[in-house]
């Protein structure tokens, strides 16, 4: 068997899931291949694999699905008592944009979205949404979601998150954190997984951009708030009957700290790009770089000259023939990888100033 | 790392899906693990899967997802077109009974159940749900839904289904085959998936009972039906973005015929149950053996004996002390272990013997 | 204006929706007709129809809604907590099989459908349905369905509730009676629609089939169940903005009991019914006699031939050329027009016979 | 029986829903209370109501319900092909602030709102919701959903409308109307209903705040899209038994075109009030009057001070200490209320000036 990848020359900067898997993880899945185990978490690495997570992140109960959506709603569910209850999330967040309205559909609750200048709430911005508390007529915000790292690759310092807490206490919020990306939030805080759980009450811990196959989890930090969890699992077809596979992928990224190892290599990478770019002529920084993506302000026309040779994303088009473009690391992203599209950049800028004299 | 199987003594015979995952399947999802590749299932491994499984069963379209009742809810999705529509299933469907609501949930829809004494529909008793068509006050049969091979371990013939798709073409009705266990039904019958596939308008195709780590394959028939389901696949929380390590899987098993070949061994080692415990006093077989699971009607003293040394399930309960049990073989499952399991059978009807005796 | 009536020459027995408006509801209605009120149930007429509903029945809030879907299905989702519990009713009740799917589609719960001889539960028959509790691929039993009096015109005694209850306290279930013809339970048994109210959880009060123009009340018993109900009614799109002509039709048929005399009324001519046709060689009753619905088994012929000048439905047909029909009696059926039918079903018996005879 | 009204002393222009019931929508219920009638809508009344429906608008097929927010909803679900599809609405609209999410729940789509200076929709505005389209990650826009007239009293000409529509077909879009206050817009526009109406594929009536006692109507204009209506509604919880008494409300209203008297009442009435108020010092009109309310810029102060004795609502507090208030009129409002209201606000400037120079 052969397989192309996405662009055989160039490493893919077009997001942390176009890489593969670790090996740590692999090797995981291979050695969970023993033999008979009881299905649906029932099973030894099953168990062991929730118990690490709750150790790492001070979570009551970790519970596995298979991918980011169904993590965001899963959690989500898990916090809505009542049908007539809103979810507040920043205008840009993957829950309200690139989930194809599943919230909406499975949930059956309405996002109140708030546009954001970085990708981040905060409680002014919170605020703005809780007008129609007490009237009827209204949906009743019930919980603020936020992502860590955001959409735009800016990352809440835990300062924020607690005062975005504070205010959620005050105000009877709950707060979710998509957590797609926490494992790069906490390599750039230098936190631990657990200072970031105990700024929430229920958030996700992605493992697939952080190297798994494919598993994510979502951690209960209020324990109180996984009363059926296990059904709402079942119910939102997410409960994988060999489940061992999950979890062991999870175990390969806990064990011995790979899952903070290929979250800092993917930041390293990052912050070489961005720093290697910004110092480029007509390249701007757009957003904080505060995780693995830089996103950057270059020429509408040289980023598709430089899509011929990488893969990547323009996030958004802006004024004056420019554009935002999304530049993503992964854990197996080299130091060679990111000197190889950085001198891309350079030369385009070039080749396109050429152009535009002649 | 060490992990405990189910019963370390005996193979199980709880479910097919207390089997680990074939060998095919591990090494086509490491041969995939190759660097980058573009994710949500535009890559080469995914868009070959695809091919293999419309070759195979002769479907428009194959949409993969993480787990059965997945691919139930997805199925069906696909199929409805209004919210008011039913669904008419066995009382005893995998749907109906152990998705823990997920299709009234998720679809909304209503399901009309329907008694029967083997697990089978046929068209007298689909009719029997078809009385208040036309009345606005009645949920509209849009869908009949067979599984194959049925939670009872029945086997609907080739002709058995096409008399159910003559009545439902007659009558408007579409038919959903839930294929968690296709590939026994195929074995059992020896015809091709594209024959059962010809039967339906969209099926399942199971891999996870098969061999898979994780994966089914939702397969569109009638093709107009496919549209949107790029879509629905996304909004149900079925979309992967690593999707080459669900097609490799699916690789895995179709290369070579390997989910044939463990069909037919899973298959023969439940004939060569059957066969034995038959043979054994006050074991009677409790419904036809048509797959890869053998329910017997056996004393519930001497299950619960048995039970301590044997992983299977009590199917239920009946009178006079008997219950009816399950038996799964799964591709692993041996000659050895069904010996030893006929033999600790035989064994338990002796001891309770003497133990009532006494 | 001049309009036509279902059947100019005889009183309808197809329904008690048939009927019109008893005169004091639309006096009520004209009364409230003075000048300007605040919407949405904050007016005076609201408050004292609320107050007079809580007080005729115990019930700690009330809610007045369109019709008797609506009631039924703000009632249940009152009760349900998570999206995965369940309703255990009654194969034949009007929420499992007249409602079009409405409890699926819109509280996305499951239904639980018992077979009943009579269209009454038991604690024996609710038993039946837990047997999945605490297995996350069951939905989980919550709430016990029943109606008082039942689809089939029979009703249970304050014993027979009682019972329930017990039950359900015991097993962790709610309650919900469907009251659509509570008034007509409440004339039959001679209790009051307190003693009827304590039997439940949550119950509906039906106003429309008692005189009104078209309005259910939602009775909530145990006050914490009612913690947003507000905003459960303005999401199922059951808040009239003009709420005073809703509430106004529940003052009319509370005020001077008018409910208990349309009730009485209409109990009293089915009674007469019922004793005039039995008496009557090849009718039988077919289900008890015990609200306001006769329902007697004729012949198949026999029911065509009345159908021609009389207004009622087929229930159900059954072997050897029969069939049970349903009789309804409203709060404006006279002894005439009782009499009428009595002398036309005996009619119709010496009819069919000496055609038969022919 | 003796109700108290909101404020007893003067009109309120709270709402144009604080307003009692025309007398000939009164008088039509009661003529329609001639004894016995086929429930469900398949009565005469209600065959006639729809006929004049649909004569006077063009409709395919005219659904009553019992409520606006069920209007849109409905209206919505007719629209809607797929779980998919999302609305792109106004920001301010009664379906995304004031429903309490009954779209989410109900329908499970996605709204995408979208920020408009005047509450009006229009091509460009429309089109910046279109990005996503035929990304699986993106909900896909299905229907435009306008308000005529809108919640901040402006109405679209038809020119406007025309071109929406034309955008909106060129664009695979379906056009949805929420025509709470249609009857409004016909009166400002000088238009028929025929003409709003061929502007949509779906729109509503409104007969609530027209003078129904509770009554609107969902108006099918592109015919195939009425398949299932029946169904729909009864699954919504609007399908009225007693229809006769909802259908008659309509006749009341259509008939003599007391709908448009009614209308051009109402509209008159905020024409003197916005032209009194304007010529007041302090007093800005905030947006175009367009229909029956007045949206004007006062002080806040001025605003508390004018509540004690008159009933309006404080639409949004703006900056420097002012606020825009919403004076409704309705069909009963007379010249005498206006000239109150207006006489009131002036001396309020005054009693304000007078209290801040001391």
């Amino acid at each position: 068997m052969l397989w192309h990848v996405a662009n055989p020359i160039h490493k893919s900067f077009g997001s942390d899931n176009h890489a593969g898997a670790h090996p740590s993880v692999l090797a995981a899945v291979a050695a969970a291949n023993s033999g008979d185990a009881v299905p649906y978490g029932a099973d030894d690495i099953s168990q062991r694999a929730e118990q690490m997570l709750c150790e790492a992140t001070g979570a009551a109960r970790a519970i596995l699905v298979f991918n980011g959506t169904a993590a965001n709603v899963a959690g989500l569910s898990l916090m809505l008592r009542h049908p007539y209850e809103a979810v507040i999330c920043a205008q840009t967040s993957h829950l309200n944009i690139d989930e194809c309205g599943a919230s909406e559909r499975i949930l059956g609750c309405k996002l109140l979205p708030v546009d954001t200048p970085d990708g981040k709430l905060n409680p002014d911005l919170i605020a703005t949404r809780l007008g129609g508390r007490g009237d009827e007529h209204r949906a009743q915000p019930r919980i603020v979601q936020l992502a860590q790292v955001t959409e735009v690759g800016t990352c809440y310092s835990l300062a924020e998150l607690r005062a975005i807490q504070d205010f959620c206490r005050a105000n009877d919020l709950l707060i979710y954190i998509d957590g797609a990306r926490l494992a790069n939030a906490a390599a750039q805080l230098g936190c631990s997984l657990a200072d970031l759980g105990a700024c929430a009450d229920v958030l996700s811990f992605g493992g697939t951009k952080n190297g798994a196959l494919g598993v994510e989890a979502v951690l209960v930090m209020t324990g109180s708030l996984a009363d059926g969890a296990m059904y709402q699992r079942k119910q939102l077809m997410q409960l994988g009957s060999k489940m061992r596979f999950l979890s062991a992928q999870v175990i390969g990224l806990l064990d011995d700290d790979v899952w903070l190892a290929n979250a800092r290599q993917a930041n390293a990478m990052a912050r070489r790009l961005a720093a290697a770019v910004s110092a480029i002529p007509g390249v701007e920084i757009a957003y904080a770089m505060e995780g693995n993506g830089v996103f950057a302000s270059i020429g509408q026309e040289q980023a598709e000259l430089l899509q011929q040779d990488w893969n990547f994303h323009v996030w958004e088009a802006t004024a004056d023939g420019r554009c935002v473009v999304r530049w993503m690391t992964a854990f197996d992203t080299t130091e060679a990888d990111v000197d190889g599209l950085a001198a891309a950049v350079e030369a385009s800028v070039i080749h396109v100033k050429h152009a535009s004299a002649r």
